[in-house]
This record gives C-alpha cells, sequence and structure tokens, in this order.
C-alpha cells in the first residue's frame, strides 16, 4: 500500500495512492500516526481497502500533500553512512553508526516549499531513504529488526552546514529549521519492495543531476541501523530512522555550491516517488 | 501553580499540588500537554482552582508520580552552561551554546527507577533546570523570551558517557536512554520564581553531596536560550530547553565514578522541589 496525508498544514487527512490516484480514508482512520501504528493499523488498513476500495473518495489532484506520517516522536538520522558521501565531506568512515537527531518540527510535505533560515547562508540537500518504524522496539536483534520496519518514504535531509559543523554545537543544531525535513509523497509499505537494498536514489537542484546513488552502497544496512539505534533509545511506532545520503551534496563541491531562493529540488528513490520543492527566503511575518 | 501528572505510566492525568498536597483536575483538564499550554490552559487552569479549588478529590499520597508535562515534541538541552562543568570536563567555555537533543522516550517520572541500560559501565547523573515553553517560539529576542515561558521544572539529564563521547556520534546516542529524563516532581509556572537566576540546584548520590550549584552561575541565561535556539528549530508549548548542569558529575571526578545498581539519586531546585530515583539494572522480559 501507498499512504498519503493530504489537506492544510496540521490539519492533515489520511488516504491512500492506487495506480497513481488518491483516495480518501478518513471516514475509517483517524490518522496515521503512533497510536495507527501500534494497533496494527496497516492490516486494518488493508482489510479497509479490501471492503471499501470501489466507493473511497477520490482526491482533487489540486490538493496539498503534506508528510506521509503524522508527527513522530523523533526522527533519528545516521550520518556518513555511504563511503563516497563521508569521503566528500573529509570525514573518516565511521566504525559504527553515527547517530543524531532531527527536531520534528522540521517535518513538512513532499511539495512544500523549503525556507532558508534568516541569515543563513549554507542550505544544503541531501536526499534520503527514510524507514518508518511499526512496533516498538528496544534492543532489537539484526534478524528480528526487520520485523519493526511499516514502511519507507523519500526524505529531503536538508541540512544548514553552517550550524551544522561550526557554530559549536552537535548536528542536530542544523538540521532541525522549519521545512528542513519534506517527507514522501507516500508511505510505501514494507512489501512493496522486493529488496530495500537495491534501490537508486537521485536529487536535482534545477534540473542538474547532484546526486545519484543507490542503497546498495550502504555502509550500515537497514536491519542493522534498526538494531543499533534501538540499544541507544527506544523506537515508538511511527518514529522514523534517515539512512543517511549519498555523495553529491554542496558541501562536498569545490567550490562548495549552497541553495538560494528560487532554486529547484527534486528527488526520488525508485518506488517511493518523486518529491520537488522550491526554495523560498525566510519571510518576517 | 504546581502542576503535577500522576498514575501508570503512559496513563498520567492532570492534578495540582497546593500546600503540600495533590489535588486530581481530570475533570477539568484533558492533559498537560501541547494543546493545553497552546490554548491557554494556565490561564483556564487558575480559573477552575479558584472555582472548585475546594471540591477537587485529594490524590492518595500513595500513587505513582509522572513527569508533570505529557511528552513533548522535544527535549532541547544545553551542554557545557555552566563554567565549572565546562572545566571538570575538560571541555572549553562555548562561544555560543552547544544544543543537543533528548529522545523523549527517556522521560520518566520523578521517583521511577533509572534503568542502566543493558552493557552500560558509564552512566552519570546531571541535576538541571528545566524551562517548560507555553507558547510557539521561533526568532524570538531575548527581550520577549520569558513571554514564552509557561514554567520550570527540575530534571536529572542522565548521560551514558562512553555512549555520549566514545561511540562514534553526537551527544545524542549517549543521552535519551529509556529513563534517562526524570522530570518534575511538578511544573512550576513563572510567576512562583522571583528570580529563577538565583536558585540553587543541587544532587547526591547515596546521600554524599555531588552537585551543589546555583543558576547565577549560568554561562547564558533563560531568555537568551529560547531566543537563541528559537532561531534553529520553532519551539512548540510543551517543549522543554534543559539549561545544563552545574559541576560534580561523575564524569569529572578523578577517577571517574558512575552509577550501580542500588544507587540512590536526590536532587532538588530552590522552589522546585525534589525528585529521588533509585538506579536498578536492566532486566531481560
Amino acid at each position: 500500500m501507498k499512504l498519503i496525508r493530504f489537506g492544510e498544514p496540521g490539519r492533515e487527512l489520511p488516504g491512500v495512492c492506487i495506480n497513481d490516484k488518491n483516495y480518501d480514508v478518513s471516514a475509517f482512520v483517524h490518522d496515521y500516526d503512533e497510536k495507527f501504528f501500534a494497533a496494527g493499523g496497516l492490516l486494518e488498513l488493508e482489510n479497509i481497502l479490501e471492503r471499501h476500495g470501489n466507493t473511497l473518495p477520490e482526491i482533487p489532484a489540486s490538493v496539498r500533500f503534506g508528510a506521509p506520517v503524522a508527527r513522530p516522536s523523533k526522527i533519528v538520522c545516521i550520518g556518513l553512512n555511504y563511503a563516497d558521501h563521508a569521503k566528500e565531506t573529509n570525514a573518516n568512515l565511521p566504525p559504527e553508526p553515527v547517530i543524531f537527531l532531527k527536531s520534528t518540527t522540521a517535518i513538512c510535505g513532499p511539495f512544500d516549499n523549503v525556507v532558508i533560515p534568516r541569515g543563513s547562508e549554507k542550505t544544503d540537500w541531501e536526499v534520503e531513504l527514510a524507514v518508518v518504524i511499526g512496533k516498538k522496539a528496544s534492543y532489537v536483534s539484526v534478524e528480528d529488526a526487520m520485523n519493526y520496519v511499516a514502511g519507507y518514504c523519500l526524505h529531503n535531509d536538508v541540512s544548514e552546514r553552517a550550524y551544522q559543523l561550526e557554530r559549536n554545537g552537535t548536528w542536530d543544531k542544523g538540521k532541525g529549521c522549519d521545512t528542513f525535513a519534506p517527507l514522501g509523497p507516500f508511505l510505501v509499505t514494507k512489501d512493496e519492495i522486493p529488496d530495500i537494498h537495491q534501490v537508486k536514489l537521485w536529487l536535482t537542484v534545477n534540473d542538474t543531476l547532484m546526486q545519484n546513488g543507490t542503497t546498495s552502497n550502504l555502509i550500515f544496512d537497514i536491519p542493522f541501523l534498526i538494531s543499533y539505534t534501538s540499544q541507544f533509545m527506544t523506537l515508538l511506532p511511527g518514529d522514523i530512522i534517515s539512512t543517511g545520503t549519498p555523495a553529491g551534496v554542496g558541501l562536498g563541491m569545490n567550490p562548495q555550491v549552497y541553495l538560494k531562493p528560487g532554486d529547484i529540488m527534486e528527488l526520488g528513490i525508485d518506488g517511493l516517488g518523486v518529491s520537488k520543492q522550491t526554495v523560498v527566503a525566510y519571510a518576517e511575518n
């Protein structure tokens, strides 16, 4: 299944995407949130689609899409998880995963504008595969880890490099700005992707291909990341683990290239759809 | 006012503490969560206490106390914000605040057990003053910052030093383990503390005084921290900024001292009450 959320920011309703058309399931489902996943909502949604698939209201094409999951308790990000990206940023290969947290207030829809923070000069892009957790996970083994996955979605882990690296703190400072986490267009359930470690991911800025990678180059694979993270913190249903970005970010270029108002980012992952964000300047209210 | 939450983990109900007695307000208030603070719940709670103060059911003394606020969108922690603590950990004084995020799954009640993570050898204590945000804050000025404060509570920013410093990641890895954020006993509203920058904070382990500081030694004060953090991420009602710990943590001792099962931590801040946690080993289910 492909889960979507649609409507105004903060008031999104749940829907599904079937054969490129979008349908409203809000008559049956409250939201794709922690409670939904914890209560076996995915299985129930399957039943709903079987029983009511023909009668679900279609969503007009003009609608805004939100992130395909409601605000989770946390977004765990994995740093430097592609060797080519570690190299381009002059970082050593990590002996074990780098973990940081991204403020959930950064979440926005897949086609929303990305806002350059006030005074920022180094806003950068990062196409990533995000894993959505399906059930509470603590001290999970690698062997068992995939049983805790609800599905996957496309994530642009937008990053302000000066805040992240030059402002005397952990990376969190440059990762959590508003609109820095466009998610979606949809959450694709695990069963729809034959091999999640063999999908391509790419990102363009103004139609120029910047990132062009494959999850076959992940240093630490998805079962390992889930197991590893769950040794340090409990993952709740709906939580996100973003698995890192391949080479081709602005930070890694010579000279470095950063986003400016009017730039258009387009990104995609095989099977997980395509998202597109226009970069805008911060506007005083 | 002093706000409390009581009952089983995950099912806490809201209450208030008046003259050392605790009263149930769940007939009037759903919870102390983002919606509560955003909707002016503190003002409404004042009215409720005026109208119904005499008839509120008293809570039995045997009840469990939860954290005094519902799970917020984030806990922002400030590192190295007392000069004596920076010195004891051989860190330089920060030119601007160090920010990291603490997984909200770490939150527990003020008298709950603190669990040493599986295999951990360096679990440490940190008494901290936590600020609870009262309304949505983005790009707030220092002058205006205190208008965004709902109140304060006591926080033990429990930390696993090996995970934090020796495991190839940001500090987040050692800060977000389950039970690493005992909060409370109560949230004290801003009006009850005459000068939040003149309160003492202390922590004992097995009755030995380990930390004994005062917020007058904060490197960056509370208005500055709120303003500063709000430049990097939007703070939501109910969000927490934990303002750092004074000297006296186990990491700073020679030789270093870490928590072991059976240890008892007791901590307090003037006007914000006292909490107490027993340290236990991780138990396999």
